[in-house]
């Protein structure tokens, strides 16, 4: 079973509709939908023993899977700077789960919808022999032809991230907060300007090495990663700690953080630098360039190696 | 594991948004959006020894399993009466299955779009050890406050069916056809009328007898059934013929017959029976009461009898 042919066939002449803007191959579908206004359109799905367990040491609470579940989708619809809408939920659960079980995840799924002021507009439940899963659907409204994708970066773009890195498989990844804020915070720093001072953005899911890829090729750029600069997380340390690996390891490629990694115009880079009030912090990690000059991380010694291909093996990929 | 205990917790105080006018209950959830138009909103799926089995003397080919799903939340939108726009689709494969049979379900999902006309704008694939799933999230569009629901019937109503209802289980649950186009044939037959004359639609996956139990709890009506009028499908005859059940039990619970069940105000019904062009049938097949008369069915004797509680237990439930 190749994955990746799947993919091909997904991104490969898909059926179209003369209201689809952007489709496969980006964090949201984008509509046009009434003048002015463009929809993102999301579906994404968490399914046990791939993004989360419930039984053994890092069994997860149905509460924590159901909140992942919308985070996970709400965190893509921030990613392109869009607000949500309406969320529709399908969960599948095993026969043999208890009431309480159904129950928690539902609370989970609710306390997220109401954080963030997203509709619950309905959903379809289905009980079998298999694994749990989630699967979210979501719906975003912003400005039209202002969505954040994969593909604006330039060469001199900074390269900025939300947040801290690595070790998010020490729980972060059940209760991270989607950067839904921060990305209207972004929006609205330099209400003035007519155009984005944001080329390109993707959430960190992959890692942050293949997710800086993946902004790389579909921008058609290359990136000077800084190592000394990059934002480290306490549970990158004590995931360090635990497997011998070393902290860049471990932010490189953990993967599923759910920061925003954005490519700035370097002139409204530096204002934000300056001017960003938001509580959750906004670090300069690199540099866009040419493809030409290829990919890499500087060191500490000053000296630069290839961004090595690592990531988080979690079997799972948007189309 | 009790789904009704979790479908009481998806209808009970979801969380709202103003823009939110149906939410869990219905076919789809409706939201408002650019003045005088609404959209609907699905997500569905199907899951593998619940909605088709891959081995096995039933074994469905993945083509067909990639049709269903689209087609399945396809029916739900019909059943809105408005017309599907774009579909987002998350595939969950188990990792012992061949490249062939990935691009043969994506086939599938690809052909039921492109013949519907409804933008398949991304998705996600997962792939893990458990059963293939898949996911359909599709997003309509018609005109404000003029979506079917499933409240709306009233006493006097005729309750009209599209097409042959039965036996399903033979092959039609993988290849019906979504009734969009007599859903818009319906829609357009009275263009000049300022209110619908369709005052409440469901599409029929539970099976007649609770589908239309649906119609009328929703809308606090009652309802006769004509059994002589009941139009059948040759697969009802064939099922009723290998199991020794009676054809009446088959049309009754079969499920997953995807036809649409409509309560129409009864001179809009009269002129559909004289005028209706369409080449799918459009049958009356019985008559909404006050709900104090309750639901009934009556047999070619002249003798009425309770509706029986009979239906595909597929296990699932809309919320």
């Amino acid at each position: 079973m190749s994955e990746l042919d799947l993919l091909r066939a997904f991104r490969l002449d898909p059926p179209a509709h003369p209201w689809l803007k952007v489709g496969p191959g980006h964090d949201c579908a984008i509509l046009s939908w009434e003048q002015g206004r463009d929809l993102a359109y999301k579906i994404d799905q968490i399914v046990e023993g791939t993004h989360f367990l419930l039984e053994g040491s890092e069994a997860a609470a149905p509460r924590r899977v159901g909140w992942k579940a919308v985070a996970k989708a709400a965190s893509d619809i921030a990613a392109t700077g869009f607000a949500p809408v309406a969320a529709v939920v399908a969960v599948n659960l095993r026969r043999n789960l208890s009431d309480a079980f159904a129950l928690e995840l539902h609370a989970g799924i609710s306390a997220c919808c109401r954080k963030y002021r997203i509709a619950l507009a309905g959903g379809d439940l289905t009980a079998s022999a298999s694994a749990v899963s989630v699967c979210v659907s979501l719906l975003g409204q912003g400005a039209a032809s202002s969505a954040w994708l994969r593909n604006g970066a330039r060469p001199g773009d900074w390269l900025l991230v939300t947040g801290d890195l690595g070790g998010s498989r020490g729980g972060k990844h059940l209760d991270f907060e989607p950067r839904l804020a921060e990305a209207q915070a972004l929006r609205t720093f330099d209400a003035q300007s007519p155009k984005s001072f944001v080329h390109a953005c993707i959430d960190i899911t992959d890692g942050l090495a293949r997710d800086v890829g993946h902004l790389c090729q579909e921008s058609d750029c290359g990136v000077e990663l800084d190592a000394d600069a990059l934002p480290i997380a306490a549970a990158a340390h004590e995931a360090a700690q635990r497997d011998g690996r070393s902290v860049l390891d471990h932010v490189l490629g953990d993967g599923e953080d759910f920061e925003l990694l954005l490519a700035v115009e370097p002139a409204a880079a530096a204002r934000l630098q300056i001017n960003w009030k938001h509580a959750t912090k906004l670090t300069r990690i690199g540099t866009f360039l040419p493809a030409s000059e290829g990919r890499v991380v500087k060191r500490s010694n000053g000296r630069t190696e290839p961004l090595p291909d690592v990531g988080y093996e979690h079997l799972t990929h948007e189309v």
